[in-house]
């Protein structure tokens, strides 16, 4: 839906005009940068995303005529520098650790290695691209920690910051443990299985809650989740029994609560369903949820077999935005660190070595790509020279993978109420080499 | 770069399952929805945006053979159904407020007046639609009021929720008060003024500052701002002052600070430029802004000519999400109103009548569209019968009107930081008819 051959002009001007003037002065020398996050109280641990679309996105990206008419209306550009953006095709590598992976702070968990213009002008949609996802899949794995084997569903399309969110949304929600979308177009795009209720105005058509749940069984009769809460809940969960057996009916699906006390009310329903026989019909709500009330709900003894997830979810609203930098850490065969308060750049092309002790994750250590170390290597080749060199799998798999990974978390990390720190070591060699260019530029 | 075509896919899947129920039973009467926010206390007001885009979605939505094909294959549509949806054409009327318009919770920004099943399947896009121009057009804002004429330039891009919100963004800040963006393909796309500034990289990549200085300002002699905090920022604005001379220039543009104490850096910068005679040459600041950050430094003495803001700005960090929802208000003629805890629809297609008090915002009054109330009436027929019938302003108009309307703005609620409370009022005849129905529903 999104048309990739865009994301070329997803970018800042500033990456445009520093790629002009390498350009000129020939300065293109082959540059790795790393994509990494910054260290935040908030999160435990980050199930990394975004990387399949991102590959996708580099490897179509390219300047159309319509492009460089306007790039060159802005009288910022040489003819010769022009030419070459639009003749532009990535031909450098990129290295990740792999889709749904868990993942900490100052990791490189994508690196490029181009020619320094290629590997510039690629940050903005680079970074773009990975940050919501890994937001999401984050937020949506703490869903899954908590929900104890109850159904999940997204829900956030309407509320999520634009389309392509939403569609982001979906997918990362789903490969970190979500069972599905009401997402139409993420259904259709990802093959993500969807999911959907009724909504007020449903019922409020009607003017009538028995007859509109009468209407809708008739054509739903085995999915039909009922809304029972636009007047009074208890009654509408006893309207929905009426109807089903009315019409004669063995069993249904469900019904949603979107409103008031959810562990109070679901234990009523619960109660009413399982007296009418209907012991397989299963609560499911909605409203505001987030992992912290579905942890508490659950706690509560609420009867709950399914959460629908939105807003908070889809803009990630206790952390809507991260950290996330895209940083040079070698050029022309160099390593190169940035120095600021509190903030550090690492140098060289790296890998991650990942232990574990009693099946979960102990320690990782981040080392110069060419050192071998004991442990398991989270760093793989997705693109040489330009060209894809590893398969991307079905998303079904990738699902698979994410919570075989959250199965790897010790309990402390999987704690959403409290912040238990964990960082990568660094080899000495990359600790060396930034005590040493610490001295040779700051002395 | 989107296709708005597939709009109609970006829906939730009960908007096509009540539908499909619609379309069976016949129930397909003229409805009107509205969508409007709820209070908050973090906003004082809203600047209403998203709504040509909306617009232009609602008039070019369309179901594809492809999306038919996977709607069939999820067994929950009667062919009959799928063949309207094969040629459906949104065929009402919207009713709006102006985009850019200054706006408050409650109020019927947005009304659809349509057959119930057009109505409701555009609700999951049209939330979506306007919800994040919205947040950032009114963040945006903010920090208009609080720059005392600074220039403020969009900067959000690489963190924004994805791709189109990133393209929003650059949109909403610009009609609220930014100068522009950095944003290249909202730049071309919206026409919006480009600005961009140098990178942290770019100085690495030279390892040596003042050669990374004079090669950019070879080719933009008259545009460079030199990004002078890479290692210490004020030998670095020496250092630009030294590659100005060096060159024979007589002036330039500028210097970006994206770290440290700004306060103290832009008052120390200020002099080396000043008594360099550059008296000119503007200081850019940058690094984790927003309003109320910019209405610090300025407090402070900080001598800011310009800023880049960026990441709290594109996600709307303080209020990542509104509570605004689209509701149905009337139903073949007959109001509608949906009671819940501490929440109430308001009935009938409405008109919204402000006036005014020395020049500035006084009251808002909300009443049924066919009311004659005192004031000036804000909501306008857009489309009607599925056609268009008001043009669609150039986007420098809306700016201007956007800006007009800021200066309508009583100083209370200017105030960033303090909540004051302003709600419409709502007619007799709207309130009466909330009575009534309250009483028949609920006894």
């Amino acid at each position: 839906m999104f048309n990739r051959s865009k994301v070329s002009m997803l970018t800042d001007l500033y990456e445009l005009t520093m790629a002009n003037v390498y350009f000129e002065t020939g300065e293109n020398g082959k540059a790795v940068f790393n994509f990494y996050l910054r260290q935040t109280e908030k999160r435990n641990f980050f199930i990394f995303a975004g990387l399949y679309e991102l590959i996708q996105n580099i490897l179509s990206m390219k300047f159309s005529k319509e492009d460089i008419e306007y790039l060159k209306s802005l009288n910022k550009f040489s003819d010769k520098f022009l030419k070459y953006l639009e003749n532009f095709k990535f031909s450098g590598n990129l290295y990740s650790v792999e889709e749904g992976s868990v993942v900490f702070p100052n990791e490189p968990l994508v690196q490029i290695e181009a020619p320094l213009i290629e590997a510039q002008i690629i940050e903005t949609f680079l970074i773009n691209s990975l940050q919501l996802p890994i937001l999401v899949a984050t937020k949506s794995a703490r869903c899954y920690l908590v929900a104890n084997g109850k159904s999940l569903i997204d829900f956030s399309l309407r509320r999520t910051q634009g389309f392509d969110a939403g569609l982001k949304v979906a997918y990362a929600s789903y490969i970190a443990g979500f069972s599905g979308t009401s997402n139409l177009l993420a259904g259709k795009t990802y093959k993500i299985p969807v999911f959907g209720t009724m909504a007020h105005s449903f019922i409020l058509a009607y003017q009538n809650e028995e007859r509109a749940f009468e209407e809708f069984t008739k054509f739903y009769p085995k999915d039909t989740v009922f809304l029972v809460d636009t007047y009074n809940t208890l009654e509408g969960v006893k309207k929905a029994v009426k109807v089903i057996k009315k019409l004669g009916l063995k069993n249904f699906k469900g019904i949603r609560i979107d409103s008031g006390d959810l562990v109070s009310l679901s234990k009523k329903a619960r109660e009413i369903l399982d007296n009418e026989g209907f012991k397989d019909t299963v609560i499911f709500v909605s409203g505001g949820l987030n992992e912290y009330k579905i942890e508490k709900l659950l706690k509560e003894g609420a009867k709950i077999d399914g959460f629908g997830v939105g807003t908070e979810l889809g803009v990630s609203a206790d952390l809507p935005y991260l950290d996330c930098v895209y940083k040079i850490a070698e050029y022309k065969g160099k390593p190169i660190v940035k120095f600021s308060k509190n903030k550090i750049t690492f140098p060289y092309k790296k890998q991650i070595y990942r232990t574990f002790k009693d099946g979960k994750i102990y320690k990782d250590v981040v080392s110069h790509y060419n050192e071998r170390l004991e442990g398991e290597p989270l760093v793989k080749e997705y693109i040489k020279d330009g060209r894809l060199v590893r398969d991307i799998p079905p998303i079904k798999d990738i699902r698979d993978y994410t919570l075989s990974q959250l199965k790897l978390l010790p309990d402390n990390l999987k704690d959403i109420n409290k912040y238990h720190k964990f960082l990568p070591e660094f080899t000495p060699k990359i600790l060396d080499t930034i005590q040493k260019l610490k001295i040779k530029y700051l002395g």
